[in-house]
């Protein structure tokens, strides 16, 4: 009888944010399923909400429009604090300036912890960037950047500067938010920013609505790329100076070419060993460097010859000498 | 009976670039479960077979290691030429430092087009960096980077000078092969690098086989990440300047805090709208650039002050004035 007069477990809601991945069903994750099933409620984007309408029926459904990100995390919030399971739809990851932020955000401010009655779950979906990327080629094989052109919370400096430094390091570059109805000079000057670096020919692909009934493909080049049909349901990819377009593919190698010679059946280059660092890899750089200061180029000749900042040059020729290291590791690095 | 004397149709094989997400299955998403299932072949890197094993039962399995990823595309282009479809194994994203670079490479090499009878498909998921961050938090909420630490396809310098690019630029970066048995000091000059821009305190997470059985989240700072216990199957992700760790979650803010008085219920800041560009966007930051030329500030100053290059300030100076926008689209911006 003593249980009767126990009080009630605490409702224990659930925020779950949820990345659906471009936006067809197949290319959603069986967790992203399933959190969806096992909602109570359902918060997003108008457009978000319509890609999944088919798992959604006999939910409470609360559509925000494209500004209320804050919003959507208070509403998640409420219901959640009235024991119930939410879904915080996102398209792509929900953590790529997805709503994982700003629900974090919200959280806090409203004193949440993780050992509140409120938990919560990210869940991890493909990027616009990993989407677009999989129907253009294999842009992305090499270091990349994701850069939002809008300039609605971040001051246009900070991206400039970050669009000059990834042009100038030779970063593939995913531009979120291209442009919009109002912001259509974003574009131009990433454009402009981007010509400082590098060649006009440049490949670059614009997907939008990647895998979504009005999906449509362009590629282009980095003089021409202002001038391309660009909205806020487009990425703009943009290619490093070695990425390609052959045959209707956008292709960044991996860097292959530096130890195997291609043409001759993929035999090893002369100094090169398969598995092991090339030999202008950080040990074999550093012997490199030393050799030539010892042969007198001083540390501005050095930072110049190899385009790197000289108080860098000066610290690694400051350090001891490697020696040679054995393996320890069983497994083999990549390639 | 005239069809009996047709020749039979080409054999008709095809490649799967199969990105299976982190590694568990609730993870992968329903496309890359079918294209798995379809397949007749499967081919992958030994630790990534046994990720799918319960999914691949009566298949051919063909297990590489970790260096022979040419080869596994070879091996897959001379099945798929026997009218087989092959499923080639990536974690993560199959774009993303995995096998959809080598595989067009190969085919490229051996003559291969769009209209050849061996299709490709490209089947995108979560890349590590998506996972990782899905589990430490909401880290990448603002521009990021992905950066190899392998130097065994890549030169040293054109590592190092992305690192300094990105680390003076303020992005989050998810670093890739950090570390391996032989590679153990580039993660000491990455840090090295960063220290150059970053503050010592900067956040970083260090998540090692996220969302599989031997799972482990370290959070540190830049000063102290080296020391850490990193491998091959880490991913090292710092923070930006604004990324902080509270209640052992790493979050990096959106920037609502430059449009919305957070403390004061979230009342937009004064010369600040919903859903427009900041005042410090591109259109208000350049009309305060005009401004400050016309008060007497010369290029180099301007320069200087806004951490820009002298030659864009120029040129940007240099453009008529833009008449003040009317809206265009009825679709609103993004926050």
């Amino acid at each position: 009888m003593t249980d009767l007069i126990d009080t009630p477990p605490p409702a224990t809601g659930k925020i779950m944010l949820v990345g659906i991945g471009p936006g067809s069903v197949e290319h959603m994750t069986q967790r992203a399923r399933d959190a969806i099933a096992e909602a109570d409620v359902v918060i997003g984007y108008v457009t978000y909400i319509k890609l999944v309408a088919d798992l959604i029926e006999g939910k409470e459904i609360i559509r925000k429009s494209m500004t209320e990100e804050l919003d959507r995390a208070v509403s998640a919030l409420e219901a959640a604090r009235q024991g119930k399971k939410v879904a915080l739809i996102s398209s792509g990851d929900a953590g790529v300036y997805g709503m994982a932020g700003p629900t974090y955000e919200v959280l806090f401010q409203a004193g949440w912890t993780p050992d509140d009655a409120v938990q919560v779950e990210i869940i991890p979906g493909a990027s616009a960037l990993n989407s677009c990327a999989a129907l253009v080629g294999a842009p992305l094989t090499h270091d990349f950047c994701a850069i939002s052109l809008s300039d609605l919370l971040t001051p246009w400096p900070t991206i400039a500067r970050r669009l000059d430094a990834v042009a100038m390091a030779d970063f593939v570059v995913a531009l979120y938010n291209p442009k919009s109805g109002r912001r259509t000079r974003q574009i131009v000057e990433a454009q402009r920013l981007f010509l400082r670096h590098r060649r006009a020919d440049t490949p670059v692909a614009i997907v939008k609505s990647g895998y979504r009934r009005r999906q449509n493909i362009v590629f282009t080049t980095l003089d021409q790329m202002a001038e391309a049909d660009i909205g806020m349901l487009s990425t703009v990819l943009i290619g490093n100076s070695n990425t390609f377009i052959r045959h209707g593919l956008m292709v960044t190698p991996r860097g292959y070419a530096n130890k195997y010679d291609m043409a001759d059946g993929g035999s090893t280059r002369d100094g090169e060993k398969a598995g092991r660092s090339l030999s202008t890899g950080l040990l074999g750089w550093l012997q490199q460097l030393k050799l030539e200061h010892s042969q007198g180029a001083d540390v501005a000749t050095l930072a110049q010859r190899h385009r790197l900042p000289p108080d860098y040059i000066q610290a690694v020729l400051a350090e001891p000498d490697e020696l040679p290291q054995e393996a320890v590791a069983t497994e083999e690095d990549v390639a």
